[in-house]
């Protein structure tokens, strides 16, 4: 499996030497995107790619590759990986379509496929997907133009998804939003590996904090929980399931071919295997980006702090509608507030219960003296930083000024703004602060948290989530 | 009231020659913002600010200004109102902090200032607020610094906050969002005029199409729901109500001195007033666009068009659990879907039914001839746009080639993604298609939409929503 992500060997059959076809971007994609291994166009009608020979057939090939990427009319894919079986390649992803996807003849040509790959032990992506990205060596079978697709940077979230088109929309939304990916594998059919063998391998690749999936319904119901439940006691897993409804179900049976099922049944198993999902597809990536992160808070107690009294009171009650605590302060830090308030340094006439509010003229010091006592309060299991960042006060110092409080207690940011909030949040998340624009997806992001910190305790144990 | 939003001259007690103080931004940003009035420094102390000389006292002024903004020490406040009316000023904007929100001396001094007021017919805005942006004139009484507050372009958005700091965020996020805004008022500690003047005064304001409030509780609950109720049968209202829990009930007493009351019964009002209201501070822009962008559908029915076969079932539980419905096409529908696929001009493999996916190489062309009929379906009240801009076979004038279907029904727009995906959903919003990133949020766009269209209908049939 390690081989599929980290080749260092890539042919791809069909590459195409004609710009605007998908063979020409997969290649041009593969070699113009950074990957250092070595690539080797093939296609019947030879010729070169921008000076770059094409071979003619894979027995032309100077070596075995340690991956074959397939983009070829899907009539002609099975004869192609026989020949490919018996060169010794060992890997490889079908991009073409026209499989079980299209009916009763394309379900016949993807058994074919599979019995061609089982026969020579080819492990198989596909077909009918958009394949791997792998943001550590840029191995990239993605055909979609550089000019409009974009790709996350590194980073540990991990990204599954049964729907290529979809994938390849939440990888460019990913890098709009800069959160930074490990793996994505878009898998189509999964005629031969399915979600499951995805997430396995995930589980023990040290680059992936969580593994996101997007999906209609699994392959093989009974193994993917099981598999999610070993996993989940060691990374969190996290899902967001299509065709929930009746009418999302019949519309996912004509995409995917998915038997969708009755969304109840996928719930209880998600909560029996410790799987986080959500029915937002903004939420996920909320809860995606925490994850990836932070590590779960020790109980449900949140500490806000804020210069703005507003976004103080939605977040209180983002807090309690989200089924978390709003914490009570000891009366260390009751005295200790008072102090500071006496030695003028946190505003008279700010407010020191929870929610802490210390006014529109806070400076990046009042914010670090009142996040070091919200944060070593013994009662507070995470914290909520609040930061209306037009106020005059503000320096973008802000962040160096709090990085030594940061670390033990979970804490997220909200700042919601244009560009200097969005600078002070990249501030933020460059320390390792999660920053959301609002007081709702702070708390899903806290929560999301929260959960997996019961999940993994619990799976542990040994007595299920 | 007209004059305190379009004022031909204002004065400004207070502006400062020191950059840095409050009333040093203030004047700036009047003057440097666009405003094309004639604006008077005023500060005891004379000088000149950039070359322009401050008049030592209100009695100095070469004319009785329209509008007088006030950002001196809260104890001065009131003898200066008071010399303001004897020179006949009849509009002021109170800035200053230390009044109610401070206790019971400041509560003292508000009362006097409102004495004042009454006494001399002065229309006060405040105090303890950011007071007035017109997107129209650029008058604006906001000090936060222009290199890190940005304000929205002109628009149809009305924005009322009770938070000074949340709404100046607000605005610097609507910026952003490209969110298009008509007029803003923080008015702070509403001594004088209340929310429901303002929204009476919004509601036959041409350039306001929907009127927005950020709200911890109101100053006359009933005759603000009296005032919503007329306003809503011709503009929706739209709120986000802060301490809706009981913590955040004290956390808003605390910051405004709002005595949130239970939620339950600003519920029940809302509903009888006619009120659209949301607890997330996102679902409130999502709303605030669609119902400043399109008028509401006939039904609850939905047609989804779309390039990505799992944005299009997400989209479809999306609109189940959103309470709208799956429309149901007519037979002439399916027969022309027939008749276009045989044609050639729509993918044989797509799906036709509701959602209608065209496949991940559709292109313009082919948005086109499926919009077309999904749009004159009579079973369709509204459609959902979905595009994965990523795709190859997109070009740029997706937007132009929707231009001539797009009026007579709802549409809104879901493009998730970066850059091109992006200028995308400009072009379409340019046409009058609000576009959002996620199904959820699209969603809860159309919902707000029939909401109101049913709002509308009972409030003007005099049967009560």
């Amino acid at each position: 499996m390690e081989g599929l992500f980290y080749p260092e060997s890539v042919a791809v059959l069909g590459a195409s030497t004609k710009p605007g076809k998908i063979g020409y971007a997969l290649f041009k994609n593969l070699v113009e995107g950074g990957f250092r291994g070595r690539v080797y166009p093939v296609n019947v009608k030879g010729g070169a790619i921008d000076g770059r020979r094409v071979y003619r057939s894979l027995s032309e090939l100077p070596e075995v590759p340690d991956l074959l990427i397939v983009a070829i009319p899907a009539r002609a894919v099975p004869g192609a990986l026989e020949e490919a079986g018996r060169l010794g390649i060992r890997r490889a992803i079908v991009i073409s379509a026209g499989f079980s996807e299209v009916g009763e003849e394309g379900r016949r040509l993807e058994e074919e496929l599979v019995r061609v790959a089982r026969r020579h032990n080819i492990l198989l992506v596909g077909p009918n997907c958009l394949g791997i990205y792998n943001s550590e060596n840029k191995l990239c079978s993605i055909f979609n133009p550089m000019d409009r697709q974009r790709f996350p940077g590194p980073g540990s979230i991990a990204l599954l998804s049964q729907s290529g088109a979809l994938g390849a929309a939440m990888l460019d939304w990913m890098a709009d939003m800069g959160l930074g990916m490990s793996k994505f594998v878009s898998y189509g059919n999964a005629a031969l590996l399915e979600e499951r063998h995805f997430v396995e391998y995930l589980a023990q690749d040290p680059k992936t904090r969580v593994i996101a999936l997007y999906i209609e319904g699994v392959k093989d119901g009974k193994a993917f929980m099981e598999t999610a439940r070993k996993v989940a006691a060691r990374k969190p897993i996290l899902v967001i399931k299509a065709g929930r409804s009746s009418e999302g179900a019949a519309a996912a049976s004509s995409h995917t071919g998915s038997m969708a099922g009755s969304f109840e049944v996928y719930e209880g198993a998600f909560r029996q295997s410790g799987i986080l999902y959500t029915r937002s597809l903004r939420e996920f990536f909320v809860m995606a980006k925490a994850l990836s992160m932070l590590e779960p808070p020790s109980g449900p107690r949140v500490g806000i702090v804020t210069n703005g009294g507003g976004m103080g009171v939605l977040t209180t009650d983002a807090v309690i509608e989200g089924g978390l605590e709003i914490a009570r302060f000891s009366e260390g830090t009751v005295e200790e507030f008072e102090r500071l308030v006496r030695a003028g340094k946190l505003p008279e006439h700010g407010a020191y219960n929870n929610p802490v509010d210390i006014l529109g003229d806070a400076r990046p010091e009042t914010y670090e003296e009142a996040m070091r006592v919200v944060l070593s309060d013994p009662g507070v299991d995470m914290v909520v930083l609040i930061v209306i960042a037009v106020a005059p006060t503000l320096r973008p110092d802000l962040p160096q000024r709090l990085s030594h409080l940061v670390g033990k207690k979970p804490v997220v940011g909200i700042i919601p703004g244009s560009d200097f909030a969005k600078s002070m949040a990249r501030g933020l998340e460059d320390m390792g602060i999660p920053v959301y624009e609002t007081p709702e997806e702070a708390v899903v992001a806290l929560r999301a948290l929260y959960d997996y910190g019961r999940i993994r305790k619990k799976l542990s144990s040994g007595t299920g989530p």
